[in-house]
């Protein structure tokens, strides 16, 4: 006998003999069936809504309340088909997706488990032999879809207050969305399919945005802008002393940055078609100073030592108090901070690329504005912060921009100047990764000695090089330069230089600092994680050569992107990932550099390039 | 040898002898420690703080945690006197406070448990090796000091954004409020002498508020207000259509309200010259209608059939939010409803009353412009509200006034009219009890017919009574009238005759209707309480006279004052009293008057006044 499962809502047919589990069934048609214990009816996380509905068997009757069962809630490891065909509805509680790919470069596979969930619900309309009022009708009906107990729902003030207009315009069919235990929004019809959240990495000079359908934990569009806080300022302090100076410095910086978010939510949301309105939840992952700003938490006590903040507790807030034009009962969370100067950045990174769960050592260098550090597994780890300043995000350089079409990123010094632009756009400038490589490559050839300073004219007709090469170093009003492309004069000068040894030197100098404080060698290191906001691929051997990284074998390093905006995805797809988030705080030991008698000494000798005769 | 003990922080001193326990001495010394389980160290509830602390029990080192083991706390029932002189520190939540008398004409006793508790602590000011932010230096201690873990001590995101300027102004040196798990406020230097709540019965006539002192559970003053609504419309209906027809209607009843009870406030904390900034809960009981209005949530619903509300459970917002102007912090509750028609007040009065605990079957009468009637038991209550009018609050009477001074309250007929008013001050006109005395001896006297008409001038010829009583009714512009005060012309009217008619009648025919619906007889009745705005004590004989209480024995009515005022007072000061009302409402069945189809009968039939006869 030949029989037909239908899985809703995908309408996907699959033809089934008796006796077959819907797990089985599910695998074969593809769909992802979250199933912990792997099938043993131990986890009861595989339901499914079958109809008609088999008989329970006792796993079942065990595990599924009452009122679900009525429902036709079955296991989907436990029940089986017999002599009907079947629909089976698959709630997206029940689904596994497959978020590989979060992270550049890692693989991981996490289940979704958004705190957000909707339910469509029809209600009945009140009667004088049924007293419960409207909030009573909604929730019963609500808990019960979402298998708490009624009293277990919560709802606010501004939801009861629209309540009764909304229950009554849609004549009482509603979605209600829920966030946890928490009824957040009710929408007329059914709005099931709409579920949306944003992850924001907050940097300093740049914020990056991304769109993620809640229920498929699909990427819909990611959009960026320049962080508006620059105008008063490129680096932290400064921001931080017009909250001080300034009675309204903190309202302002407050102000810039939501609205900054604000935009691109607007952008995200219409790139991708979606309503901002469905936009439920959003996360937020920033340096301290920057969660604080955009939290309106006074900074000023982070730009003094002790370096304190007011709260490294990850803090949830309205949209409506957080400025943010999504829906109006939505909300925000911050990614938990680690001291003043290891932030929600640094976890969200951290735990996109599993530092503290892997039982390898390994090395997290996240490189923005500031650099942070962390070494460790999963039996502990250490942090730091080096000042490295935004010369590896394009500011502050001569012809310096962020990582957009345009920007040079890949230089190569051979019998000619090569280059490639991001998007191979027309050149407008040179990012972070394009001055790294340029750099490295004019160490390579040695138009650049150890010491960071361009050859001379009479030491450059020393060199053998063809002409095609010399000839593009060159004095100009702005000092010695090299021309990447004669015909804009987008060039990398002395001075350009001159930032990125400082940028690298503090960096190397942490990373040194911290390894010695944790007594590991170089050598120790089973992998050297590079993140941050350069906005491509950096080559290894590059990182290497201008002496970022501490010498391990080039093969060790791996390029892993944007790890604060990964780990932010992560937070709000996932409540279990969120929750272990909250934790790492707690794991991470904080190295204050400043305080490390042998930094600046370490600092100045990490100014230098390393002695060439690498590969 | 002998000993002396300190109490703390009262400072009294008792002499004691060796081997005498803590909570002896407490008794002793007349100090109410909470041991719940009689000293037999089984409820831990009599926790004190004892200098030097002596060796702890097995009882103790099992109930006690370590961390406030080691802080000095003991147990008061387990804690002996040794060799030493002791210094003992009785902390709030250790307190039992003797709640009699709260409730008029009843006795009860109830432990104090408020939610709010203050500690005053020295913070270590932040150093580099200690890198907890604020909230967590704060937290951490605040924490330890109320048995919590860090953890379950949560704070928002408004006094986050002030806590660094609190913190540094003081010197960390700060008195925490917390409300259950939350930090709700921090204070420079020590106040935690100041902690106080305000109840309130907020009517749709009048508003009365306590204010009470929640460490000793003392009530400071007590003020109240006309509910300025009643400038919209008398009646509950005529405010309801307004918010319907008027887009700003919602918004004008909901600032009236929250505008009178922040006068009530400021006068509560002026005459107990207090800060209103120390007063941190607010716990507000009214009718569904009021409660909604209150809340700002649409009370449209409550004014048609099937009269269903927005939400009947307790609702907590913000003061801030509710408009009031206590601690900025600080909250407000509102009594949970039973239904449409049967709101929080009559959940406060069941709870202070004790209808829903008691083994006696009682009926509970609560006379406000609605009149909620319950009857029942511990097994189970049934309520019904029957419209009464203002009537018995002394609106829409020709003289008519609140239960103030000057308002004739007490009417006695005998050779001549005799009569008192409030506070013996001079007639300014007739309260709602004044006119239901007057009524009831006019009936005694036979100036007024059973079926509620004056005497016409025959009539009265041929009654046996003193010219000076007869000459007082007489025809006036305003209708027939019995004067009780010549020398001001406030007198009773026909029409107001007829008003007492109405309300009596619609209270009368909803008693017995609940009656029957739990198929009682007037002579199951174990006690009829009689409760409402009345202003002062009702002679149970007049209500009896006309008819308001179905016959029962005089000496089974109790007139218990207002007892939604006396249930918010109770569920601001007891923590298991706020949880025993959210239970009421699922306790108490309701009965719609109007559905039943023998209501209007009866109604007719309890128009007229009993047929004389009665003492």
């Amino acid at each position: 006998m030949k029989l037909k499962v239908t899985f809703r809502p995908e309408n996907v047919e699959i033809a089934a003999l008796p006796g077959l589990t819907i797990l089985e069934l599910a695998r074969r048609a593809n769909l992802a069936i979250s199933a912990v214990c792997g099938g043993r009816g131990t986890c009861g996380k595989c339901l499914v809504r079958i109809n008609p509905a088999p008989p329970a068997g006792p796993l079942e009757l065990k595990r599924i309340p009452a009122a679900r069962l009525a429902e036709g809630y079955r296991m989907a490891c436990q029940a089986r088909v017999t002599d009907r065909d079947l629909e089976v509805e698959v709630p997206d509680e029940s689904r596994l997706f497959n978020l590989k790919v979060l992270v550049s470069g890692l693989s991981r596979e996490v289940a979704v488990h958004s705190t957000l969930r909707k339910y469509y619900l029809e209600l009945a309309p009140p009667v004088i032999e049924d007293q419960r009022s409207d909030w009573e009708r909604l929730r019963d009906a609500a808990a019960g879809r979402a298998g708490l107990r009624p009293a277990e729902l919560e709802v606010g003030i501004y939801l009861l207050r629209r309540l009764p207009v909304l229950l009554r315009e849609n004549n009482f069919k509603v979605t209600a969305v829920l966030a946890n235990r928490r009824l957040i929004s009710v929408e007329g019809g059914d709005t099931t399919e709409h579920c949306y959240g944003v992850a924001f990495d907050l940097g300093t000079t740049s914020i990056v945005g991304a769109l993620l359908d809640m229920r498929t934990a699909r990427e819909l569009a990611v959009a960026h802008r320049t962080n508006p806080q620059t105008s008063y300022g490129a680096d932290v302090i400064s921001r931080i002393n017009l909250t001080l100076q300034d009675p309204d410095g903190g309202q302002r910086m407050r102000t810039a940055a939501s609205d900054a978010l604000g935009e691109i939510i607007a952008e995200l949301a219409d790139r991708a078609a979606i309503s901002a309105h469905h936009v439920y939840e959003v996360v937020v992952a920033g340096n301290s100073a920057m969660e604080h700003l955009f939290l309106g938490l006074p900074a000023g006590s982070l730009a003094t030592s002790p370096y304190i903040g007011v709260c490294r507790g990850p803090v949830t807030l309205s949209a409506r108090r957080a400025g943010l034009r999504v829906n109006e009962d939505g909300f925000v969370r911050t990614a938990p901070l680690i001291s003043g100067f290891v932030g929600g950045d640094t976890v969200a990174g951290i735990l996109a690329v599993n530092l503290h769960r892997e039982e390898r050592l390994r090395l997290l260098v996240d490189i923005g504005t500031n650099g942070e550090i962390v070494a460790g597994n999963r039996e502990g780890l250490f942090c730091a912060s080096a000042a490295a300043g935004p010369a590896f995000e394009g500011a502050n350089i001569h012809n310096g921009m962020r990582a957009e079409p345009g920007a040079i990123d890949k230089v190569r010094i051979t019998d000619r100047v090569e280059y490639s632009t991001i998007a191979e756009a027309p050149v407008r400038g040179i990012c972070g990764t394009g001055l790294l490589e340029t750099v490295s490559e004019l160490l390579r050839v040695g138009l650049l000695g150890p010491e960071g300073r361009f050859r001379n004219d009479s030491e450059l007709a020393g060199l053998e090089l063809p002409a095609a090469v010399k000839e593009r170093l060159v004095d100009t009003p702005g000092g010695r330069a090299f021309r990447l492309d004669p015909e804009t004069g987008v060039a990398v000068y002395q001075k350009d230089v001159r930032q990125l040894q400082l940028a690298k030197a503090a960096i190397a100098a942490g990373i040194e600092i911290l390894l010695e404080k944790m007594s590991l060698e170089t050598s120790d290191l089973e992998e050297v994680l590079l993140a941050g906001a350069f906005g491509s691929y950096i080559d290894p051997a590059a990182a290497l050569r201008i002496g970022l990284l501490p010498p391990v074998r080039p093969e060790t390093i791996r390029f892993v992107g944007n790890t604060s905006l990964a780990g932010a995805r992560l937070m709000l797809l996932s409540t279990e990932l969120k929750d272990e988030a909250e934790c790492i705080p707690s794991l991470c030991g904080y190295v204050e550099l400043f305080h490390e008698k042998d930094f600046m000494d370490l600092f100045v000798e990490k100014l230098a390039f390393p002695t060439p005769g690498l590969p």
